[in-house]
């Protein structure tokens, strides 16, 4: 049997790792410093917690894992973060202990999608969920928080693009206008957007069939049926972007499909070698329903999302590494069966002391094992020869200056210590 | 609609998170000191990957999540770490490019069990396997390892138990004996282990039902049928062992149920507060014919893994804390809107320097945000005030001295950095 990956999945190999290990740490890093915890929450619900009856978003109804367990309840792999968060947030009372929870996520989310460059079945997330207050402070937060987070990363030219759906009277507004402005073209666009009319209006605008349909183009924006207090709210979350000289501008036709969102939506773009003019990396928005529809009480909250595979793909395409790969302190070299009994003790004490270090357990020649040693980028080779053996002595070579001295076997690690200064 | 987490699974909530963190920075630092790289294998495989015709263990038959996906493709979401790591090493060809692959994963895992303290369906392990190579050595590098990793958690009376399989021929004739064994009793003995006698009868030496039938007590250990290779091999990994002064005992009863291990077992046992004679921690084995089952060469391996559920319960009942949570170093008190505005840019200048740093988003009088900052245990208070504010400066106290200084706006940041001696 020739066992393959699931279609859609991929493996991070033991060569690439790294790379996912620094960038979560950066994340932790960074988050940290804004005072986010994080939460973690599993990979599977019941299926309630993503299809919920309001919810009109095409992903969700279509694009899901469900499945039923041994006991026939209905289950969902998860498909975002988000849901699965306030599910905890709810059934936890985390609302019982604070007024605002500040927390973040990294961690797989599935989705049955056609696959393609960078669009994977089992893909990853980090996101984080601000939830309990509504203040344009905390949206402008949450912002400046996702711009700082890419800044940080090394990407150049970093920019917010923000737009306000306003509260649920605004909203509601505006979705009459599009209903209305929509209604005259409707058999012109696509039967998704026939659908979407009714279930969601909003969808129309991210349609990616017809986003060149003059009507698209023209149709209205939030902004132009927003109430007074809802622009009063997004007056306030400009404000407090300009004070801290955030790069932001305002993208009138901005509505993130989902439709849960109210007030601030946003997405954080950089300058990419390659990606073009698709140069979004993340971006969120404002909720206000989402807390209630899973049994909470009515709150609030603001959250953001960035793709794991689509940052590493930006930082791979700038050359930007967070971080190496650990590469080997010491490479015991030795010959016979017995003297590896020797190697296993050398490398006990090494790695007692937080030096990297290994051997080779296959039978190889002194020229095999050389090569093994310096494809690892070991600093120093420990040679143990069966005459070195029997005068108590190794033979230790510096790799970049290619040095060797002869020190005796209860001196080795004291030797590397001196020499790495550890 | 009031939503549950899915039955037999578990949040982890914003405040226990760090105590995961910190045990996978140390499992990363520990394991990278032997040279290993981690893996990371999707979530789900095709099913045969879990169910193969060889497979006679009654965890893989009757526990896993099966489904299909909309393409009517049979998977199931892994319920050990082992086979999907081999599945990749197979399908990436990693045996090409080195005779020896040494790798860890760590993640989650499902069974659908019955819960129980401490057992869930949604479980996370760590492992380690090395593919590729058979040799004694080998044996005792991964037993070396699982044991130093657990030692250096800091759990005391830490100990390994080690046996043997022996090789296919020393296997066949202990099944054989084990047959020959249990035949007179096996109406005795419970509806599995009847079953087990044809397909797997190790497995009978590890039911929980039967474990104090007579039968059970008094059979046949792999080592008294071993053959002269197999149990030269074994005294060199034991030798190996003695070399490091590895506290180990024999335990020639242990045979680790899953039928693809041969040649050497082990579990790692420690003391554990309240665990009673419950306090193996984890193991492993070395098998021959998984990396061949799945479409690959003929190459042996070894592996182990740990529950880490188990593992931080076992530093829990021991009052180890690998690391601290995160405490916020500056926390921002602001009374109007306005304010809040010069609160976001004091906010933004102080993580720009990488202190971690917070402020109120809720309407609160000055005791709220007193209280707030207290419990992140916050370090500094930084009180802006109108009053203040009119002339330029803050109050800044240190939560510890409750000496209050007043600091010019402009010079918070240097202030704090001067304090901090960051």
């Amino acid at each position: 049997m020739a066992a393959n990956r699931v279609k859609g999945t991929y493996d991070v190999l033991p060569s690439e790792s790294y790379k996912w290990v620094a960038l979560e740490t950066k994340i932790r890093e960074i988050l940290s410093l804004y005072n986010l915890k994080e939460i973690r929450t599993p990979m599977m619900e019941y299926s309630n917690v993503f299809h919920r009856d309001s919810e009109g978003s095409d992903m969700v109804t279509k694009e899901t894992y469900d499945f039923v367990d041994r006991s026939n309840r209905a289950l969902t792999l998860r498909p975002e973060g988000t849901a699965g968060v306030i599910r905890s947030y709810v059934e936890n009372k985390l609302y019982a202990s604070q007024e605002l929870e500040k927390v973040y996520y990294i961690g797989p989310n599935f989705r049955y999608e056609r696959p393609g460059k960078g669009r994977y079945r089992q893909f990853s997330q980090f996101g984080v969920e601000a939830i309990g207050t509504v203040d344009p402070a905390l949206d402008a937060e949450m912002i400046i928080l996702a711009y700082d987070f890419i800044k940080r990363l090394g990407l150049k030219g970093v920019k917010v693009r923000v737009n306000t759906l306003g509260d649920q009277e605004s909203r509601d507004r505006y979705q009459e206008a599009l209903v209305k402005h929509f209604t005259p073209h409707i058999h012109e666009l696509c039967e998704d957007c026939k659908n979407r009319i009714d279930k969601n209006p909003l969808r129309i605008l991210d349609c990616k069939i017809d986003y060149k349909h003059e009507s698209v183009i023209n149709a209205p924006t939030p902004l132009d049926l927003l109430n007074d207090a809802s622009r009063a709210y997004f007056d306030e979350v400009k404000s407090h972007l300009e004070m801290c000289g955030i790069d932001y501008v305002i993208a009138p036709k901005l509505v993130r499909g989902l439709d849960y969102y109210s007030h601030t939506v946003f997405e954080i773009e950089a300058d990419i070698k390659g990606f073009g003019a698709a140069n979004v990396l993340g971006g969120g928005g404002r909720y206000q329903k989402l807390v209630s529809e899973l049994g909470g009480p009515d709150l609030g909250g603001i959250g953001f999302a960035f793709g794991m595979e689509r940052l590493l793909m930006a930082l791979e395409a700038n050359h930007i590494e967070l971080n190496e790969d650990v590469e080997v302190d010491c490479f015991v070299i030795t010959f016979s069966k017995e003297l590896k009994k020797i190697g296993t003790k050398i490398l006990y004490d090494l790695r007692q002391e937080n030096f990297v270090s290994d051997m080779n357990y296959t039978a190889k020649s002194f020229k095999g094992q050389l090569k093994q040693a310096l494809r690892f980028n070991s600093k120093y080779l420990i040679i143990l020869g069966d005459e070195e053996y029997a005068r108590g002595v190794v033979g230790i070579k510096d790799t970049k200056t290619e040095i060797q001295e002869e020190i005796k076997i209860e001196n080795i690690t004291a030797y590397i210590k001196k020499k790495m200064e550890k």
